[in-house]
């Protein structure tokens, strides 16, 4: 019998010696690698915190002492010694847990946590709230995996440094984001690494947190005895753990950067079951801005630690001085593209809208009060059912209200070409493109083509339909739909989602009882409601038609579609609907 | 003649000899503090950085060399030096200027900033610029006065350490936040002063940052000296400057805080001109928490540097284990907020809407995901004519489509105080309370009252008026404008900007052919273009008034007021214009 047969709780590592607890260590790793293979996910950081897991829950009683764990994506482990191993071992239960820590999952997870740079701050006001109630609870927060260069980490640990109470901070330091250099602090921890953690240089202890070293992060003799010593500390300390990022798997340690998240996997080889082929956007993309480089335009791309999804590592490699990863620090990839276009650049920022929503306060204050023409490639507006930190459906609420900033939303790779060309050239200020989330369409241009103008794609009547980006196929089945039943409706892409092209709107009157918008992301804050207040006063009905301003957690794309009435039957009832309450 | 007569530009600085500088100085306090008396704004910062702004401009060559200021309250001496001291010696002229640097006003400025810890970034943009344009201007970000707190500056600190070309960062320690101790990088800062920059803890060190300290932060000999070390070291370079904030005014040497930022006040001792007196909103909040607290509910207060704006300091200073000032570091204040609801406390916490935006993806991410209880009061909901940096007519936008996150409006303290209390008990999700922007409204609570619901102040017919929070008074002069052209205006205070009642606005239909909505900020995003989505396709009109999605610059209120549609007149007759279309 395997010991992972023997672990139904934290409690049973207690009855196991050392040895036994290092074949576990081994037995969940291979039982990671064999769900991460068939499934994907963050393989990396889960096979390297595999011992600094267990023995944390060794010495600690979980859930009376609770655990922050930073990101969460790598807290694999710590579901399956909390009762969850079913879903890493039984093809028919892997997707009974979610990537990250979820309190409705288990009593051990306290947060739904997938952005990074959070476990600190979390964990300060647990400590704070322990105290006031007076309990007893040992309280740790562990970050690390790239965690720490995003400012909130730092202003957490700021705060934590002058908190005089007990809050152990494990820095999972996996050596991995130094290969990439994102700032003087990967040094440091390098620094701190090389010097058994004696170097003088120390960025912890310079902030006033006591600190102790642990170079054997992947032992678990050694991180018990960690552990015991810092567990009644009275005051913040900081546990530097170095672990091995991949451990065990060896495609994982060859390209820790390709294995931090991965699809599904050759178990023999790391290589991919489903290679990505033919035509995608991040190609066509790169292939533009090649171009304007090459005629001269001042091009400087910078990302905030997700190369992957934008295939910037080619460009980065052609390009090494036009290129910037400034690490998990999404703030600092806006303000730094402000400064540039003020100096005269033309700086193209890549971004998940997810994330881009860190930078609120730069895209408001930097950028469009300033007015810089820095041009933000954003990848969103998209309802994926995921996990509810990762939704993509949020961007247009976050992003359309913002002064001065234009969000454009092209249907086809000719509209996104000719609007990323558009942005490179104008003067007046920041210009954000969604990157459409469906397969690559291709339309020709019209003739008038212009970024700030709809484009009247069907001359119809009586229905107007506004489809946004990746919903103009969606559009286009409607007006089938609709032909069905005698109506021919004018077909139209806005092009620019949140400012209207009111010119165009008002040829609308008149020969258009109804509106309809389709928009693939939240509809409060979007562009049906501006829609429907441009049209508020007048005898055009608008419909909007997008999602609800919602979380969700266990629904798919299809359920959710269904739900917001974004499929061609659905739609096209609510239409007819519409219509007879006329 | 005096010196300052002699200085039209900053090289007018390098005809005088040290000792005419050391006179300059003392000219320009004389100036600051005569202005300042009178019109108000940031003294101390401004009385502080007077020498190194002279010396700055005696050693670098601007425009071409460039100085960022952080947060630019700080640039009034630049101001003076660079063509603009008319504004701060000819009363006529006192509003020539604008608080901050502004690029409209003269080359000598780059941007239009007033939030913190944007320089160091924004000077890294331009740095990267300078190189790629091969260009040879010395960049210079001027940090400091609490800007060191937020996260931002972390990041950009942790960029710059790896950027190996000409960028000099002055970190302008002007000993204030210590007191406050705002964390452990303030204590650092401490034991650098008092080691004369020798401590072996050094965060900038740390980083892997060149750094140089200057004792004798406001010697214009010793900075001048110390900016020609500085200025062609070929890597980016901390100077860490130690100034006296609130110099040569004794009033804000005893009460630096005070003065930070100051409504007009006496020269001779300091005292206010016009002290506020009467009923205020901060105070009736403080009283409903002191209740709660006393009756048993776990408040925890939170601020992020602006305890004066919400009475905070008597605060405090009674309840010192209920109540945590995290410094400029807004992410965190609301991150600790998410780990102490999740701890069993009753977070409240304090924030000016434009700087709450710095948290946008914590209140998304970590309160809404969770959906944790957490109060969050918010000054903004306001058309101030101001600076577009401090613009408080944002917050709906940004405030009111992030998911789980509940968006209350009061319009009178009886509203305030039982939506604080109401937000205390419940147990599902973050509350926002807007603050009124008017003076404090009585008005007795309905007894079918929820916060949830709105509330029919007067029934009427044909024209409903939805009036949030601060212009509830507007409507109702509306109503009394509309009954002169016989119109029986239903009159209705929304309650909840950010979910419809919908059973209430169905009880609309029928009797009322137009709705109208009133709300002092921006429409994108906001209350009247949800209902009019909800009326999208119903024959009720609706008519949405409120601000224009933009940033201004130099209109007062009542101007804005008027182009927006929000005085009686205006407002009423657009509303008898829509009728008259119908």
């Amino acid at each position: 019998m395997s010991i992972l047969a023997t672990i139904t709780s934290p409690a049973d590592l207690r009855q196991h010696s050392i040895a036994e607890l290092t074949t576990l260590a081994a037995e969940i790793r291979t039982a990671l690698l064999t769900k991460l293979s068939a499934t994907g996910g963050h393989v990396g950081p889960n096979l390297g915190d595999v011992e600094l897991t267990i023995a944390w829950h060794y010495v600690f009683d979980s859930p009376h002492d609770k655990i922050v764990w930073d990101v969460s994506h790598q807290s694999y482990t710590h579901k399956i010694l909390t009762g969850r191993k079913q879903a890493f071992l039984d093809p028919a239960h892997y997707h009974d847990v979610t990537g990250f820590t979820e309190p409705r999952e288990s009593p051990h997870d306290w947060f739904t946590i997938g952005h990074t740079s959070t476990a600190v701050g979390l964990a300060a006001g647990l400590a704070l709230a322990r105290d006031a109630a007076k309990t007893t609870d040992h309280i740790t927060a562990v970050v690390g995996d790239g965690a720490l260069s995003g400012g909130l980490a730092f202003e957490a640990l700021n705060n934590a440094a002058v908190l005089n109470r007990q809050l152990l901070i494990v820095v999972n330091d996996n050596q991995w984001s130094i290969a990439e250099n994102h700032g003087g602090l990967y040094q440091n921890l390098k620094l701190l690494r090389d010097t058994n953690g004696q170097a003088e240089r120390n960025g912890f202890k310079a902030l006033g947190l006591d600190y102790t070293y642990v170079a054997a992060g992947n032992d678990i003799a050694t991180l018990i005895q960690a552990f015991q010593a810092a567990k009644d500390c009275d005051h913040p300390l900081v546990l530097h753990v170095n672990t091995q990022k991949g451990r065990g798997f060896a495609p994982a340690l060859a390209d820790e950067e390709a294995f931090h998240w991965h699809a599904p996997f050759r178990l023999s080889d790391g290589q991919p079951l489903h290679p990505a082929s033919g035509e995608n956007y991040p190609d066509i993309i790169l292939a533009a801005l090649e171009r304007q480089l090459q005629a001269g335009t001042p091009i400087y791309t910078i990302n905030a630690a997700i190369p992957g999804g934008f295939h910037l590592k080619d460009w980065q490699a052609k390009h090494p001085d036009r290129y910037l990863d400034v690490g998990i620090a999404e703030q600092m990839s806006i303000t730094l593209a402000a400064g540039m276009a003020k100096g005269g650049l033309r700086p193209v920022v890549f971004e998940s809208a997810t994330f881009l929503q860190r930078a609120y306060d730069q895209l408001s204050h930097d950028l469009g009060i300033n007015a810089l023409p820095v041009v933000i490639l954003v990848r969103g507006g998209q309802i994926t059912g995921g996990d509810p930190t990762h939704q993509a459906d949020l961007d247009a609420g976050m992003l359309s209200n913002i002064p001065n900033l234009t969000y454009l939303t092209p249907t086809s790779k000719e509209e996104l070409v000719a609007m990323l060309d558009w942005a490179l050239g104008q003067p007046q200020g920041p210009i954000a493109i969604r990157i459409p989330s469906n397969a690559v369409q291709s339309a020709p241009l019209a003739a008038d083509w212009h970024p700030l103008r709809q484009h009247v794609i069907h001359h119809g009547e009586q229905v107007a339909l506004l489809a946004i980006g990746s919903l103009l196929p969606l559009a286009e089945a409607v007006a089938a739909q609709l032909y069905q039943h005698g109506i021919n409706a004018t077909l139209i892409d806005p092009r620019n989602m949140n400012a209207l092209d009111t010119t165009g709107l008002d040829q609308l009157r008149g020969f258009h009882q109804l509106v309809v918008t389709f928009e693939e992301n939240s509809l409060d804050g979007g562009f049906g409601q501006k829609v429907a207040a441009y049209f508020g006063t007048s005898d055009v009905a608008v419909l909007p038609l997008g999602a609800k301003r919602e979380f969700t957690h266990d629904q798919t794309r299809q359920e959710l579609l269904d739900a917001y009435q974004l499929t061609p039957e659905r739609a096209t009832a609510a239409i007819l609907a519409a219509l007879s309450h006329r």
